[in-house]
Formats: C-alpha cells, sequence, structure tokens
C-alpha cells in the first residue's frame, strides 16, 4: 500500500508517500510544498492544489491520510489550515482517492506509543522508522510522515474489523 | 459588473450572483448548494466544488465575494466553513476570477449601516434593497446577497483609490 500522508498549512503543506515493505517503511517521497505568503489567498490555493494534484499524478499513492485540523489561538494561521486541508482533501477526492483523517493525539500514539508524545520524539521516531539518518526537515514534512506511518499502522486492523462484519 | 457573494459552509453554502444596474441592484440568481451529512468529507467537497465551478459557467460573475472565516467554539463547524471557503476560492480562482473577502461586520455595515445590526434587519434590508417580496431563503442565501452587496457598494470607492495611485 502506498499511502500520502498530508500535513496541510496554506504557507508550508507538508507531504509524504510512504509505503509498507516486507520487512518495514519505505519513503518513495517527501517534501514540503510552499505558496508565497505575499500573494492572494486564491492564488495561494490554486498553486497548493495542483502541487498536489501534481504529487499525486507522479507518485501514485492508493491512499490519503491527513491530520485533522486543530484549530488554536491563531486565527488566521486555522484559517489557512482549513482552507488548505480542504484543498488538499479535494485534490485527492478528484483523483479518486480514500482520505483518512487523524487527531494529533492519535498520530503520537501510533508513532511513539504515548498520545502527549514532544514533537522531538515523534521526530526522532520518524527518523529510526523509516531508517532515515536524519529528521526529514522541516516539521511539516516529518508531520505528513508521521501521520502516513500512522495510517499504515491502522490499515491492518481496519481491514480486519471490514472482514469481520 | 456581476460579483458572485458566497456565504460558505459544508452542509449548505449559500451563493448569489447580484449585478449592478442603473437604479438599484439586480438579481440574476440566488440559492443554496448542500451537500449530504452521511458522506465522507472529500466526497463533500468535491460536490460542492462542482457546483460552485458549475454556477460560475452558468451565470458568468466577473469577480466573487466571501464571508471571511468566523472560528468559532464549534470546532466541527469551523473546520467545515474553512474547508468549504477553500474549495469555493479555488473554484474562483481556476475560473480566473478576483476573489474579496469580508468580515461578518464590515457586510452588515454595508447593507445596514450598522456593524452591529442582528440578523433579522440584515435579511429585511437585504429583500428591501433587492426588491424583494420576501427574504430569499435559507438564511445562507440571504447572507450571500449581503455580501454581494457589501461588494458592490466598496466597488466604486475602491476603483477611485486605484486610479488615485
Amino acid at each position: 500500500l502506498f499511502v500520502l500522508g498530508i500535513d496541510p498549512g496554506l504557507s508550508r503543506t507538508g507531504f509524504a508517500v510512504l509505503h509498507q515493505t516486507g520487512h518495514g517503511i519505505g519513503v518513495a517521497a517527501v517534501g514540503v510544498i510552499r505558496t508565497p505568503p505575499d500573494r492572494p489567498v486564491a492564488e495561494r490555493l490554486a498553486e497548493l492544489f495542483g502541487d498536489v494534484e501534481q504529487v499525486i499524478a507522479t507518485y501514485r499513492p492508493e491512499e490519503v491520510a491527513i491530520e485533522e485540523v486543530f484549530v488554536n489561538q491563531n486565527l488566521q494561521t486555522s484559517t489557512g489550515v482549513g482552507r488548505a486541508s480542504g484543498v488538499a482533501i479535494l485534490a485527492a477526492a478528484r483523483a479518486g482517492l480514500k482520505v483518512f483523517e487523524y487527531t494529533p493525539t492519535e498520530v503520537k500514539n501510533a508513532v511513539t506509543g504515548y498520545g502527549k508524545a514532544p514533537k522531538g520524539q515523534v521526530e526522532a521516531t520518524v527518523a529510526r522508522r523509516l531508517g532515515l539518518a536524519a529528521v526529514p526537515g522541516p516539521a511539516d514534512a516529518a508531520d505528513a510522515c508521521a501521520v502516513a506511518i500512522c495510517h499504515l499502522q491502522t490499515v491492518p486492523a481496519r481491514r480486519a474489523v471490514e472482514r469481520a462484519r
């Protein structure tokens, strides 16, 4: 299974295409989509949409995992994250991909076994589990890896539940 | 000038295509786009995007006015509004239309002359100014009319500023 993990944001959207191998998790792609802060929001969303479409067309993931929007005190950031996530989910939907959402706690729990793990621990665990010498940077790329790992781990259990129905 | 006003939401997105006539504001279209709450978010966003594209293709507005996302206590509604607005703005951007954002206070102020006007007063003023016998329903449609009216009113002043530069 090839899964596209997305950590959405208007200024930076992290993405990672990971796949389950016989003995671990392989990295097909990892990176960040940036949009210029000095441009109108409409233009930035169009750019983000086109870039996510491009990632999907290039790496052909089969499913998409995205971190749920966390609305915080910073109204402007929250609005940007909401809009960016809407556009990223739309790109996935139009490519015919199923989208799965995970809360930050679910992601941390899946990666480190502890839902309140500090950011540094999550990133170090991500690097180790992907067999990378260094943490993928910037943080958004590491977060995209984390949500993709979370999805890959959750899949076997979900498939079992579906079979049991 | 034909302007498309949008009041975004995942369950209901109000839209209104209004235009300035010699003696007032004319209504080309007004309505609501609904998406089924029991379907996955990805599917609903794709449906909303397609419907906004359809409205643009049918009524050929020249500019788009949208109410700024108001993040409130209800996290789920706020997330839905953010995503819906992202997708609506994207549809406008991909059609080559400029998008203008207005806060709820700016909209109320433009329509009624009072930024804290109650909802009922805004709706009644919208109906009167559009020469409609009744308030366009549901509320999302009336809100879309209000933001379009706000934009039509703001245009002359903005054009004057642009000329003066």
